[in-house]
């Protein structure tokens, strides 16, 4: 084993440009075979280098690759007693632990839940027992109290800050592309004017501080060939930034590409994948996002600011051994933390809290509720402290609306929900489909030049459609917006008004009949939208951090401001209509058409992450008006219908089957009717459960019993006539606790008798001296009968947290049924693969 | 027991007036034995009779009383097969009753989550492989699928039209106690004076068509008679409101009194109180909800709302099959009611929604959650639609704040925080001891007597006094409100502003200094408060509707706004003081009573409700800025950990735990380190358990077993020897299978033996026929070791929302474990009487 181990690396170490891979099937980290060193401290060790570019998972059937030697010699020599969280707590001490390793997890496995909260609570239990002794411990438990709270405190105001940073770090780098500062490089287009001292609104932009690149290196600004001059200097700046992105990600953390919330909902369902949020990954997820948002490419940079914010709480608890040594706990604070990435990214508290409950959540109590609340208000409070817009607002795209609607304007945001439902059925399937050829085609193996093809396509495409130059959030606060009389953009390339005097300030919002410009604008945004679509479904799942969200948006925007433009032209020239009668006259405001880009952009949204609530919420956020929840409700909802109707899954649920990680949708429900007997292992054909028995076998026979199978835990049962179950041992707590005792413990050798009872069986006096070994039996596992149906097990599976449970029959002992075994089981109902689901 | 039963329905039917107390002791239907006669249909009929008026809850130790005899006769005559939803499903044919009784609960009973929501998934199987069939098949299960959302459509639609209802004819009421419209005397003041000619502000309050009591009977409004007469007449007024009210509940439905939160949160958890949803309870608390608050008492109609909003809920759920028959899902459809309730009382529906997720509800998954958001969102609409406040804004006291706040004024915001705590803390301790001394003395056999003393004491102390006058509503609407310079209340008689010009809007607002008027205010307030302090203590728990948010907000809203003023002049009399310096110039407009008036009202209600983000979510709903989110989150924060000090309970567990429900709290962890074996019955004194074999026992050895004891379900072995655990079976399910295979299955007497296997054993020719009963059996009962530590089995019962679980020592049954054993094991170690649990 260890063999293969070494191979492994070294096979990566000759042939790194394969390496990279390693994110598609994620490898087993290359230090895995002195995972068992470490204590549980460095988890979250950063992952640099990563094995596993061909590595085959068919043989890792029901249980990790565990090395069985090579174990480091533990200072402790205590029997291995009371490591077990599960077992009756007076033989437990939390606060030591006496054998490193027992109770830790391997890499991509899962945790059990109720093992971590039950260590939790010990440990709680027994700091409240010794706060009553002394004045220090009292406030050691008032302090561990509040390290909760702390925490929370330096998440939001860690990841506050660094989005704060990645704004204005990508707004600078974005307008680069276009020019320089010339009194500063460091300052982005707006701000080099701010000194300008032409303070007239249309030469704001065109202060002679800022110069286009043309400008720079030809002296003028005019003239075709200063445009080319200008074309090529955007298209080799975005190269440059993509190359720069995809190259640190491969030479520094693999684990940053993509959006990071499928991983995320991964980890939070119990996965463990270390490294995944670890600094290494943090630093370079945050450089890369700003080079890959620059370089213009269709991407977003709210999904990667979620995985920002996880990483920032994954060191952070490195400082709180509450968090540092529990998984469940660290959890708890990882969702807050994806609730702090939206609430930075959209500037919506709530609606974060809102989305990490919906979307990414597995086990969200209520003290987390409240705890996110916070986190998510801390963070937003710090980036309005840093104000990277120079707005005081939180996006770019915040905007305030106060036009009403009309109860018959809920037809056309039905249909655009019904367009964000087909776009986002499409893009997932789509998207999925080029996955998956990137994964299995030799398209996968340039993962740099697919980026810098795809970053030149982009460039090429965009720059001579002004919709497509600017960036995502740009374009998105263009159409959101509501034209007023004087607004200049193309948009609002309306006709002046002809016959109204120009009184109040409510006829300047009027319906206006569209103008050359408007005309000019609308065909833009139709190319713009037919390019988003095309370039997105390839831009996602490249190796550069890449968000959905904007580019999601931004699709749904355009279709909802077109439709919106042209709802308001009917309007304008039909309005004796009868469906316009008594609501829309001549010089009133009846249509909003930036409304209708913000149906559209939730709708779409909405159709590919199957956000529901959350989705609202964020959106109400952004305009801050009750008024339009029923609108963005009513596109959401059959955005959400009609996508489903085409596929159950969203992005970040067929990403996560894409990659094989074990992860049970807690949404939906378990629809077959098999019985727990159909699914659990061994099946009728195969050899009976490998089990232990409480007392009888040798120390030799117990090894010889593991080292033959590959299973992650084996049941104790009262002997093998009765199979009557008395508890679980995790194999590698076995390992560890043998190897222990065959090192420390005087007499213990192979012929030692292996005791799991609580009181040792008299031996003759010339036998070796027993090794007792119920310190580490997990007395309570978890059992359902053979005839439970599937929908319960499958409940139990998630409401609890487990990884393994014990299957008994009328009493005894018949077989044993893992998450993966459910996972297989759901994946053989829905006619898939069963072997796509790669771990444990 | 028949004979009990009876006598006790005779007993209450001679002595009316005691049933009253009913509510406190809740008893058992007086119906109850004949419950059985009925299908699981009538659940929620009415039940305006109830009887248990000296119930002695001593003798119900496991098991409700069940009446063993008079069944009626059945007309199916299927074989008792398959009416258990836990079963392998082939045996199940969900759709139809085979025998009305099984598989339904009694009175005061707790559910089986997991039996109902597998008999909902096997319903919808069922549907949905039948819909592949035939067309009329697949609408049947499209109108299946989105009876859901329908419902949740009525939900929001008729408790919005409630609500509106409600708020309209309180206001009318309200202002009948002062005087009367003499253009019709449904007008309320408001709407009666908006035909008035004289449109200036001060006279509109005064216009001729509105007389008061003095001016219609003395035809003077001056001088002490008139008001003598206005007094004598508000009494008179409220008196009879009051007594209108307690007569009404009293006769009608004794459940519509009370705030019914805490009976909805036990119902969410799992608990059967029939009649409580009723239409009874509807019309009655609807009724009466109006009349309590019109008398003028010291308390709000928002608790009771939801109890409103959750009747609506269980009447419609009658009209849809899907939820009539489920218990588990109709309580998802209670849960979104509950939003729904805390959406029209606040016009918050995002809030509702937190509300119920955080406060009330204890099964919420991600459907209910967007279906709660839908059904707050249309009866928000709704309400609106109705208008009752004339203004546009679902609530009395909507604010619109923009005045900025200083970091420095955290400081009393924490101590508005403090203060909220502390009279949380002391409200409930104060209330939990009347109502206990109401329960235990003479005092609770006059519950009309109460009321009208109350009243009058309300009444003749809170009308010399204008803030004690009003409605809590406008007390609060005036105490948030912040003073313009044209502002005429007493609560803005600041003097004129000295030497500034009146240039700019922004000025109005400055801090000025107080005047005559608002020092006058100020006493009033000062007294108000004490008043109301004292009053609400009494108050809630009477029986009327009585909610207990605007009372404790009035109390918060009022020291508050006191506060605030104190600030206030303050800045403006030392606005040179370091404190103050640098953001309080003269002038300028630092300090707003009016927010200080929200964050106190925040924290009242937070310490006496413990609701955390919710509370910050429905008042940010309320102000509908993002700025004020900071300070009422601190104020918040430290109300609860103020009143979490002096005890962990809101008011609503303290009242659940005052009645004796069953009601285990989602929130709190179960800290101490006991093990499922300490709790577990039999004790190590007691019999052995009480088990039944899967074969050997005759029908009439069962029914001794059953006779001879009281439990609710028996466990089947194999046999008594091995007590290898086969299944588990419900009493109520055994005594109707047995009734009725006696009556209508050829040759079952006595001696036939129940049969619990899947075959038959072979029986001797001249024996009767065995009674095959597996089809009632549970064959995946719930097990958990006896080493189990306690923290684990209460996670298992609550996430799974389980009533029963057995327990096992290496593979043998050892005993059973219930929810009020858990409970009654918890209130020992809070050195609580465990006999306070009354039920199961």
């Amino acid at each position: 084993m260890f063999q293969f181990w070494v191979s492994l690396y070294r096979k990566y170490a000759a042939d790194s440009e394969r390496g990279f891979e390693g994110m598609e099937n994620p490898g087993y980290r290359s230090g895995s075979f002195d995972s068992l060193h470490q204590s549980s401290d460095d988890d979250d060790d950063e992952m640099v280098d990563i094995a596993g570019a061909t590595l085959d998972f068919s043989n890792t059937d029901d249980d990790p690759p565990l090395s069985s030697g090579g174990y480091e010699e533990h200072s402790s020599s205590s029997r291995a007693a009371g490591m077990n969280g599960n077992g009756p707590s007076k033989f437990v001490d939390p606060l030591e632990d006496p054998l490193p390793g027992v109770g830790t997890y391997e890499d991509f496995n899962t945790i059990d839940w109720v093992r971590e909260k039950t260590k939790d609570r010990d440990r709680h239990r027994e700091i409240t027992n010794k706060s009553k002794l002394s004045t220090v411990a009292l406030l050691h438990s008032i302090s561990d109290a509040f390290s909760g709270w702390l925490l929370m405190l330096l998440v939001g105001l860690m990841s506050g800050a660094l989005a704060g940073g990645i704004d204005i770090a990508a707004h600078w780098l974005t307008d680069m592309k276009e020019g320089v500062c010339l009194i500063g490089f460091w300052f982005n287009h707006e701000h080099c004017c701010w000194t300008s001292n032409e303070t007239t609104f249309k030469e704001r932009d065109q202060c002679p501080q800022w110069q286009s690149w043309a400008e720079l290196i030809t002296g003028t600004s005019e003239g075709p060939f200063a445009y080319i001059m200008n074309y090529l200097m955007y298209i080799f700046w975005a190269l440059l930034f993509a190359f720069l992105a995809v190259t640190l990600v491969r030479a520094f953390a693999p684990y940053a590409c993509g959006s990071g919330i499928p991983e995320i909902k991964t980890i939070l369902s119990g996965f463990i994948i270390r490294g995944y949020l670890g600094k290494w990954t943090l630093i370079i997820k945050t450089i890369t996002l700003v080079l890959a948002v620059s370089s213009g490419l269709s991407l977003g940079k709210e999904g990667p600011l979620v995985h920002v914010a996880c990483c920032c709480a994954n060191i952070l608890c490195h400082l709180f051994t509450k968090y540092r040594k529990n998984e469940a706990k660290r959890r708890e604070v990882l969702s807050a933390a994806a609730a702090v990435g939206v609430s930075v990214a959209f500037g919506a508290p709530i609606g974060g809290v809102l989305f990490s409950l919906e979307e990414v959540s597995y086990y969200f109590p209520l003290k987390t509720l409240w705890r996110s609340f916070f986190a998510a208000l801390v963070a937003a409070f710090t980036l309005r402290s840093i104000n990277p817009f120079g707005n005081s607002r939180l996006v770019l795209f915040y905007v305030e609306f106060h036009a009403p609607w009309h109860m018959l304007e809920l037809a056309p945001f039905i249909l655009l929900g019904i367009f964000g439902g087909l776009w986002g059925a499409l893009f997932i399937r789509a998207n999925i489909a080029w996955c998956r050829r990137r994964k299995t085609t030799r398209l996968g193996h340039y993962p740099v030049m697919e980026v810098l093809v795809v970053t030149a396509l982009t460039a090429v495409v965009a720059y001579p459609n002004s919709y497509t130059r600017m960036s995502g959030a740009e374009l998105i606060s263009e159409l959101f917006n509501d034209c007023s009389l004087l607004d200049s953009s193309q948009l609002c390339g309306y006709k002046p008004p002809a016959n109204t005097s120009e009184t109040g300030v409510g006829n300047s919002l009027a319906d206006r009949p569209a103008g050359e410009g408007l005309y000019t604008a609308l065909w833009q945004l139709a190319l713009a939208l037919v390019f988003k679509i095309m370039v997105t479904v390839i831009t996602f799942g490249m190796k550069v951090p890449s968000g959905l969200f904007i580019p999601s948006m931004a699709v749904g925007a355009i279709a909802g401001r077109l439709l919106g433009v042209g709802m308001e032209q009917l309007a304008y020239y039909h309005h004796d209509w009868f469906l316009f009668k008594g609501w829309c006259s001549p010089g009133a405001d009846c249509i909003t058409p930036g409304l209708y880009a913000m149906v559209g952009a939730a709708a779409c949204l909405g159709g590919v992450t199957r956000m529901t609530v959350s989705l609202v919420v964020i959106m109400f956020e952004l305009t801050g008006g009750l008024e339009y929840i029923v609108p963005l409700m009513a596109a959401t909802m059959t955005s959400k219908w009609v996508a489903d109707a085409f596929g159950r899954e969203g992005i970040y649920e067929a990403h996560i089957r894409l990659n094989g990680y074990p992860f049970l949708e807690p949404k939906e429900e378990f629809e077959h009717s098999s019985l727990t007997v159909d699914v659990m292992r061994p099946r009728r054909s195969d050899p009976a459960l490998a089990v232990l028995t409480q007392e009888g076998m040798t120390v030799e026979e117990v090894e010889a019993l593991v080292e033959s199978t590959r299973y992650s835990g084996f049941p104790v049962v009262v002997s093998q006539e009765s199979q009557r179950l008395v508890g679980f041992v995790f194999r590698r707590d076995l390992l560890i606790s043998i190897d222990n005792a065959r090192k420390r413990q005087e007499g213990v050798v192979g012929a030692s008798q292996v005791v799991f009872t609580e009181h040792a069986p008299a031996h003759a006096a010339d036998a070796p001296p027993p090794l007792r070994l119920r310190g580490i039996l997990d007395l309570s596992p978890f059992t359902v009968t053979d005839h439970t149906p599937m929908d319960i097990t499958v409940d139990i599976f998630r409401k609890l947290g487990l990884r393994q449970c014990l299957v008994t029959h009328n009493g005894r002992l018949l077989g044993i049924i893992t998450k993966k075994d459910i996972l297989k089981h759901m994946a053989q109902i829905a006619n898939r693969d069963p072997d796509s689901i790669l771990f444990n």
